[in-house]
């Protein structure tokens, strides 16, 4: 049963090795609230994970210490694992599904874990870790259904009380239900006016589902870029936690999520992963009433992997209309390539790279195309300069 | 003259808009080293210059206030007096070349400055800044060479003292010399055992060179990723703080630069442009005596334009062997693609895209040409990929 009392003393024990983060005010990211951002993507191994794992395993017998720990993730957890176990000197066996991103590997393995990389999916990761638990005779850390994983992951909330006390609201990723069930406990208890939101993928709302219908469900598939949130099945002491004590669940899309990412990459200057980022999201979006509130989001973890944040940036650069390629079809005589690149500096365009090519087979035989990359200013400065365009003349064809 | 008493002052001052930003300890970045950061990235408006802009602006008198303030600055400066005259209730104008990213002049405006846009480069909107302060009358905000703004800038010297009592060094970034000066005088007036180490992008040494050569010298050019210390001329206050204070000046190349932006990506969740950069490179690569010692690295800020960090992090990615776009001859009959992507998928290398063609006229005309891009674990892993399709008899080209 999980009390104030384990919270506090998860708080005491938690000193030893993970970061009281800052708590930082935003100005620019939601401009009608006063946001802050816990910033947990800042804290040891990248995510909060450390915290109920680190927690967990400091209050194992010295027996169960002996013979060391296992758990299964393909991410956070499996880090924050690591971690605990070295520096509580004992063994640490972390399951991994193959498809796992290479620098999610390699970070979980320079924690001293021994990894054992399982083909296929989470699923069969998670089998694999069940059957070496009896096999090796390990204790199982859980990554979220376990009331000292929980109560580690509480003391984020005492962290916000203390570094916020006239907070009015605070937004917390869930995904297997952990992190919020540990806050949304801490918070209710201390100052029960607190509203506490749960924030799910869209593509992943197993949490919101099982309030809605009053039981728990396994979702089918998950799909979503915060892969870190993807879990089908809630916990069962979870469950509980957030039926009593979380106001509400919203969801956010992959393209919201992707948005916060840049946003928080551009004005904060940091990097939250897919998971990290929903709160964010939820308070950008406005999927909880944030007006003229003190809102803390919690951005949860910054793994991401740099291949996937460099297709973030893209994509959000282009959604917002700052990076576009646009295709144009020149009639093959000198000087047109000269005429749309005046047009494009006259309005202020930067052009990134260009190619100009004369061997597309759809194409009049006296025609060639220009596909050229321009970064501009928003969505009205790039349609401006698509206008500008057409008015002399030039064929936009893509 | 700068006293210990103003540089005390301006914390004071300055906490009604600064952050006192965190100082973060790193175990994985440098592990020879007991590595912190100065995380003056998460300042706000992204970087340190507000420190000095806002306690210059502070003190002027209220006739000089009524007037208002120009500045002249591609980056950071502008957002830094842009956000301090606002809170200051005065008027801002700040010069910007032409040339400067989109992102950084609407950032300058959404602080609520007047942006006057000038054609040409930095010094052609230093010369309209300097007729413009005779026109209208008002305050010039020099970025760096000014006693007010050193002991803004020295405040960060003064929280890095009380945040980590026994650090033995501190790494600083150096353009035109403001803030290692500030943060050099105040470390030295009260713990002189403790160096202070400058470092500047190798393609622009200016005050190495001064120093060196023991007078102020200009550079014909500067050519560095790190634009925010891109300076030609030190200053003179700046010069004689350096020469009085600083242990050594030492460079860093682009190339070193980039690899500390991804590893601080990677391992710290934040984003540095590469004139916060430089600390973290200098560090990284043992520019200066690093090893067992209590180490803080100035992460001066973080206003890095996101077209250019993502060329960054693909250029790191490149750089460390982690990808790699390989171009294979195949000789052009079935199964061959089936067969290089089964070697790669046995090594453990992922595809991310693969691209087939048989147009290349420097081909025998039975062959056809595969570029495909795979991300591996590091330079090792990538080599034995290499080896085991060159062994299977698929011939590299590129």
């Amino acid at each position: 049963m999980l009390t104030l009392d384990k919270v506090y003393h998860a708080g005491f024990v938690l000193k030893e090795v993970a970061r009281r983060t800052d708590l930082i005010h935003s100005t620019t990211l939601c401009p009608d609230a006063d946001l802050y951002l816990k910033t947990e993507n800042l804290q040891v191994t990248g995510s909060f994970k450390v915290r109920g794992a680190y927690y967990k395993i400091s209050q194992l017998t010295d027996e169960e210490k002996a013979k060391g720990v296992i758990a299964c993730s393909a991410g956070n957890h499996a880090q924050g694992v690591a971690l605990a176990a070295a520096k509580n000197g004992i063994k640490s066996l972390i399951c991994i599904p193959d498809n796992a991103p290479i620098s999610k590997i390699e970070a979980t393995k320079s924690y001293g874990a021994e990894v054992c990389l399982v083909k296929g999916t989470y699923d069969d990761a998670y089998e694999k870790a069940v059957s070496l638990v009896e096999e090796r005779d390990m204790t199982f850390i859980h990554p979220f259904d376990d009331e000292m994983v929980i109560a580690g992951q509480g003391t984020i909330g005492l962290e916000i009380l203390d570094q916020l006390s006239d907070v009015d609201a605070v937004l917390v990723p869930v995904g297997g239900g952990g992190l919020i069930s540990g806050v949304a406990f801490a918070i209710k208890s201390l100052r029960p006016e607190v509203k506490v939101y749960g924030v799910q993928a869209a593509g992943a709302p197993s949490m919101l589902n099982a309030l809605c219908d009053k039981k728990i469900e396994t979702l089918d598939t998950v799909k979503t870029i915060a892969d870190g949130i993807a879990v089908k099945t809630p916990g069962e002491h979870t469950y509980d936690y957030c039926s009593k004590y979380v106001d509400e669940i919203v969801t956010v899309t992959d393209d919201e999520v992707a948005t916060a990412i840049l946003e928080l990459i551009e004005k904060q200057k940091m990097i939250a992963e897919g998971a990290g980022a929903v709160s964010v999201a939820a308070a950008i979006f406005n999927k909880v009433p944030v007006k003229g509130k003190k809102v803390v989001c919690v951005v949860s973890g910054g793994n991401i992997d740099v291949t996937i944040l460099s297709r973030v940036i893209e994509r959000g650069l282009q959604k917002a209309g700052r990076l576009a390629e646009l295709v144009i079809e020149l009639v093959d005589k000198p000087g047109q390539l000269l005429g749309v690149s005046e047009i494009i500096s006259q309005t202020g365009g930067n052009v990134i790279s260009v190619n100009h090519t004369r061997t597309d087979v759809d194409l009049d035989i006296n025609s060639c195309v220009l596909r050229i990359s321009i970064e501009t200013r928003n969505q009205e400065h790039l349609d401006e300069i698509i206008k500008k365009l057409s008015e002399n003349g030039y064929k936009i064809v893509g």
